[in-house]
């Protein structure tokens, strides 16, 4: 067994207190009360002077109460009265406090002598802290889930997946938890809201989860990178072995002073930042939308991503609609990546398939195919172009409608499982059916979008860290 | 009263007949006559020759036995017997047929023979051919639903809206349909699927829509503008009067020859094709996201928008979230639009507000604010925003929660419409409380997104169609 951690004692404590827990439902310290005793298999405490007893389990009045009985604590007080709890928690042999409360260093002066106060305790103590002014973390195996959030069965709907997050910002990072975390929008290895990083910081966490085997791929918002050298040190550690996607802000004059202002760290010349990731490997985007987007697509495979030709940038695109087809191929375009014309054998395999007057191109209009022959035209049509030499990557537009009825969801899986070549899907039409479409597709590693751009940066991700993955250069 | 012109017997006919009704569910005949037999509030006609009634309305043989009782007939037969039903329609005086079915000109051969019959009838005898190939049209007010998918009560979902649709290619406008225009989206005055435009054509329909008094924008995706100069007169005498985005493909010549093999019209260079529409004012987009989200903006606004401010283009973010300000302002510069510094009287009547610790500057991170005092310090913080001379427009980033029960909704809406500026908003956080905030806020006009970027495309599109409606030069 791997030796221990200090951050395995925040993702897989044995034990957890709740410092700050109330019957007050309306208050967050009784949601992350409520949230742990049903989702977490070890002990959990709940710790406030002023109760007996909460939910129905035995309070405690301070920590010190607790000694040599919990690993790790959640604290949820007023920051002025966080540094007497991490002195309890220090004298109790806790090894790891999550501090979610606001008001320390991002208020200025007072905050900022708490904020030293804390960290002067964590120093001389061993204890280390996550946060303040977060949400936490989240675990789905083992499972802990610490945001002061009501998430009600959370053990159940978080499935354990292969996605790790990392985002700074407070409230974004709340916004990350509840939006697509919870939402079940992709399936989480561990999710991160690291806040002010009065101790554990984006390099610390990052490198856990380029060693965290459950971790298969990260996206990471980040406001500062404080050690650019340590964080880069990582980033290209993790080349070609995890993807690693990076949001962060701060690219002009108006944005790096607003950046500084809100996290009192020196943003750094963009050229430098975007030299470096890019020089590491890093896939970098510029907003939410598309960070995500990414996770989803890279949450989808289970395993590092290697696609069957290392070096090529050639993409297919299998449609109904012509028109979506034209479209496709200029945002292909407009991202850098090709648009080839077929090989002859792809194409004489698609007039086999098309009805006689229609000659099969790139990008593939299956429509009037369709039409005459049903829809296995579609599956038929992507063997044939996945067995191009010169495509790479395909790009899917079916039609959402009770046509997926009888799509070939099974063969067209078997087509790309065997292939190993990188395959994304647009969806559009009754949008009662988009979940149908997307639940099908992902089974088979195969990410749903409702923007075509969102394809294509998925699909150039892919075939960027395959790349990477083959040890040719980006 | 206006002259009636050859449209209007298509988007607002007084009696219909819907050929190739059929009480078989599966079909489209059979969802074409529920919809219009629920929906149309005038007498609808099912023709069938093999049926005494449908649905418990009288079925005739063929169009000829309704003889100047019909204003307009929707067709859904198969391609080889259009002809034969278009000159019964021109016997029977019939004004308008649309044309739904496949299988002309785009299937090459036989098709091209049966679409030359169909123009030499319609020249002939003058009656006017909408499609084929397409969904048809939608008409809010009156109401007329002609599309082949079955959708009950489509009359009271669609409420009368002032955003005019047009495109083009026959599956996609069968899913913008679907997606926008029944899904509520949006409020729509007319969608228009063209398809194959046999006869009327995007020009004339552009035209329509530009001098139809309910509708206030128009957006359109087309695959070809086979009359240019036309095209772009209307376009031109738009400018200023009503927005309008255009998605047309074909930017490379991957993508050109697609679209030429597609509708068999040549696609021009795109280099001409984007400056003529610059220069006419034409806001363009390229992906099906853009324009909807565009449709969406200009909806809101049931007059033509003007704003305060006909030339600026600086923008302020009012947001919960530092990092979310950082992330806008970088998306906001990336755009060609400004973050100015706000003037002195501005970060006065911020600092009212703000904790004594906090300096207030653009963007504007209000959550301390908030924190001390409550929600209010939203709408105080928009007033002081609005009312800064520098300030064009505003991009909101509130947080999606429970905390939404005490959003002060009309202050917000009070300041903007006061204010006469443009207004956006991001949303992220809680998706179950996502509606809330979009129904909430589109009262006042503000349209609502969950990606960073469509707020600021919607913003910018304001601003330049503002300018237009100014008269100054975009």
């Amino acid at each position: 067994m791997a030796k221990r951690t200090d951050l395995d004692s925040f993702f897989a404590p044995s034990s957890v207190a709740v410092v700050g827990a109330t019957p007050n439902e309306a208050k967050g310290g009784y949601n992350m009360l409520a949230n742990m005793l049903e989702s977490f298999s070890g002990p959990v405490y709940p710790v406030n002077p002023g109760r007996e007893e909460i939910l129905g389990v035995k309070c405690y009045p301070s920590v010190r109460d607790l000694a040599g009985k919990v690993e790790a604590a959640i604290v949820f007080v007023p920051a002025a009265a966080v540094p007497g709890v991490l002195g309890d928690c220090a004298a109790a042999g806790v090894k790891a406090a999550v501090l979610e409360s606001g008001g320390f260093a991002e208020v200025g002066g007072e905050g900022k002598r708490i904020s030293d106060r804390c960290r002067e305790i964590a120093s001389r103590s061993g204890l280390r802290l996550w946060g303040p002014n977060c949400t936490g973390l989240v675990n789905t195996d083992p499972f802990i889930f610490t945001p002061f959030m009501r998430v009600p069965k959370a053990h159940e709907r978080l499935k354990p997946g292969t996605l790790g997050i990392i985002a700074q910002s407070g409230m974004l990072a709340a916004g990350f938890m509840l939006q697509y975390v919870i939402s079940g929008f992709f399936a989480v290895s561990k999710a991160c809201a690291i806040g002010n990083k009065l101790d554990v910081g984006e390099v610390e966490v990052l490198k856990y989860l380029s060693g965290d085997p459950r971790t298969k791929a990260v996206v990471a918002y980040l406001e500062s990178i404080v050690d650019g050298p340590a964080f880069l040190e990582v980033a290209r550690e993790m080349a070609g072995r995890k993807p690693l996607a990076v949001l962060k802000g701060g690219r002009y004059e108006e944005s790096a002073k607003a950046a500084m202002s809100h996290t009192a760290s020196l943003a750094g010349s963009d050229e430098v930042v975007e030299g470096a990731l890019r020089q590491a490997g890093v896939i970098r985007v510029h907003d939410f939308h598309d960070l995500m987007n990414l996770g989803k697509a890279f949450s989808l495979h289970p395993d590092p991503f290697r696609l069957t030709s290392p070096t090529g940038d050639g993409v297919a695109a299998i449609t109904v609609t012509g028109g979506g087809g034209v479209v496709m191929t200029d945002i292909v375009r407009d991202s850098g990546l090709q648009v080839p014309v077929l090989q002859d054998k792809t194409l004489k395999a698609l007039a086999g398939v098309f009805p006689e007057w229609m000659a099969p191109s790139n990008p593939v209009d299956i429509w009037p195919a369709v039409e005459q022959k049903g829809l296995s035209v579609f599956s038929d049509s992507l063997r044939a172009v996945l067995s191009d030499d010169r495509v790479d990557g395909v790009v899917l537009l079916p039609f959402a409608s009770r046509m997926l009825d009888s799509f070939p969801f099974e063969d067209i899986g078997e087509e790309v499982r065997r292939s190993g070549k990188a395959v994304v899907s647009w969806v559009f039409g009754d949008i009662r059916f988009f979940d149908t479409l997307e639940e099908r597709l992902r089974e088979f590693g195969i990410p749903v979008y409702t923007d075509l751009r969102s394809c294509v940066l998925a699909l150039k991700s892919y075939l960027h860290f395959s790349r990477l993955a083959h040890g040719v250069s980006p």
